[in-house]
């Protein structure tokens, strides 16, 4: 479930004025701005982009990012995008810093449907004028490369059908390729990247009934390079999802230093969709509640922004 | 241009009537299948097999299947399906027969826009309730699986920008690889398999200018190994789709035996699209009409058919 609430809308119009009411004068109103776009659903958001474009003449996201700045202005940057564009955006992102964003790539991919991945890709194509799976494979080589482009060209049959003696013959394979160390990556790579997410399932169940291990387990003991790191995070994104967002926030939270990105990316990308679950597990985990947490970590209007999205009310 | 022919149809219930008089009796009125489907577009054929179904609570082209046989069969059962069905059919015959068909999967990939291969993508789920990638992955290994699986993965952004420089450079890659005959293959598979097709042709035109020779030419004298021919395959279809074409025809003709699948595929696949183009080129490269070259090779019902989708007249 969504931790978003919305509140009364009275027109797409009117929602443009008062943010240009907010622009006003020196420095902006954060907290009106927040007190609108915080509480307005994706349908709404584009609505209001479209009616301040039609009033002001001027694009919505560009004014908002001159009037803010820092973490506040990146995660409202993100929240007013649709979600496609925006993984688009995430994704190009992680492509340009390199080796130690690539599990974001992952995690998307790895994440979303086969009909929402080929959105971003559509996406993609729109903003940047190249295809996602040109720009990730022109940034890497060898088996990183084949890893990170069949995730990103993947196109999953989702039916819910198991082929057992497939499970157990490929719980072998990554079993063995693992132990090996010197993985035999092009197996590795074939299974993860081209078998139904159900039959992945069935298959890493197969492998823990086998070796009294889960293979997320089994990797984290291995030497932790590149590719070790984006495997681990497709498992992980694979499996349980919601379990993985929460560790994505624990460590964002808990590690020396906060990592901003990694928060906002999860916030934002699952206000509206499962925030609601993951925040329970996470205090399941933490024994503390989601938004303590993050009150201790984070300020200002980013703080009130991020607080908005995890569902407070005022 | 199209050579397919349109006749009045009056509705496709009286079609479906039509084609169940004419399976009456000992053997099948195959002219009368032919005066039929052989004039009607890919909307009219569906309705037909709907009007069928209701009718007579029977699957038309499970009724065409055991009315007729051989290769006219096989032509009327590809002609009946909707053309991202039958393309996934296509790829998945190919996957079965092995490497001397793995130049119908970079066809079909290389040929097809963006779009209308990933509705071939989704019609394999419907009908296999598998990934095309996962098959094709399953079935190959090493650099041809990479080549393979990047190819029908792909979803090419289509604008018409070409980086001139990037032409250049990955020109002189291409070349450097081939040279080298013990190619590098992951930076031919990467550009050949995530490039613009219009990037691509200015990177081929480039090669030109520099090496005095096409690519496509320089790749003959090569040891033709699997992998080559799939390479040559997807330039020939990127380059130029049409003059492909013919040549698949040509060889289909003029070699020892008749290869009918490779005929009947292109006819069948092109007869609604392009085919005038590509008889006006085989006429010029061969001085004889595609008609002529047909007539003299195939037989029965199955040429009857063939000359009909090729526009001949009664």
């Amino acid at each position: 479930m969504a931790t978003l609430v919305l509140h009364h809308q009275t027109s797409p119009a009117q929602d443009a004025e008062a943010l240009h009411q907010a622009f006003k004068g020196w420095g902006s109103d954060g907290k009106a701005i927040i007190a609108i776009l915080g509480h307005r659903n994706v349908h709404q958001r584009q609505e209001i982009r479209k009616a301040y474009e039609e009033i002001y003449q001027e694009n919505l996201i560009k004014r908002l990012e001159s009037e803010i700045s820092g973490d506040f202005e990146r995660a409202v940057y993100r929240w007013m995008l649709e979600p496609a564009d925006r993984d688009a955006v995430l994704i190009n992102v992680a492509i340009k810093n390199g080796p130690k964003e690539y599990h974001v790539i992952a995690e998307i991919s790895s994440v979303l449907s086969a009909k929402e991945l080929l959105a971003v890709r559509s996406a993609y194509h729109d903003r940047y004028k190249r295809s996602m799976e040109e720009d990730v494979a022109a940034h890497t080589t060898g088996h990183l490369r084949q890893l990170l482009v069949g995730l990103v060209s993947s196109y999953r049959y989702e039916g819910d059908e198991i082929n057992v003696k497939l499970a157990q013959t490929e719980a072998n394979i990554l079993h063995e390729s693992i132990k090996e160390k010197k993985a035999n990556h092009e197996e590795v790579i074939r299974i993860l990247t081209t078998r139904s997410k159900t039959q992945l399932v069935a298959t890493f169940n197969r492998y823990r009934d086998e070796h009294g291990i889960s293979i997320t387990k089994k990797l984290v003991d291995q030497s932790s390079d590149d590719f070790v790191k984006v495997l681990h995070t497709v498992i992980r994104c694979i499996n349980d999802p919601k379990k993985y967002y929460e560790k994505v926030l624990r460590n964002a939270i808990k590690k020396f230093g906060t990592d901003e990105d990694g928060l906002t990316r999860v916030i934002v990308t699952r206000a509206e969709k499962d925030l609601k679950d993951i925040k329970e597990i996470y205090y399941k985990r933490n024994s503390v509640h989601l938004e303590d947490d993050v009150s201790k970590e984070i300020s200002g209007d980013y703080k009130k922004f991020i607080l908005t999205l995890l569902g407070k009310q005022d």
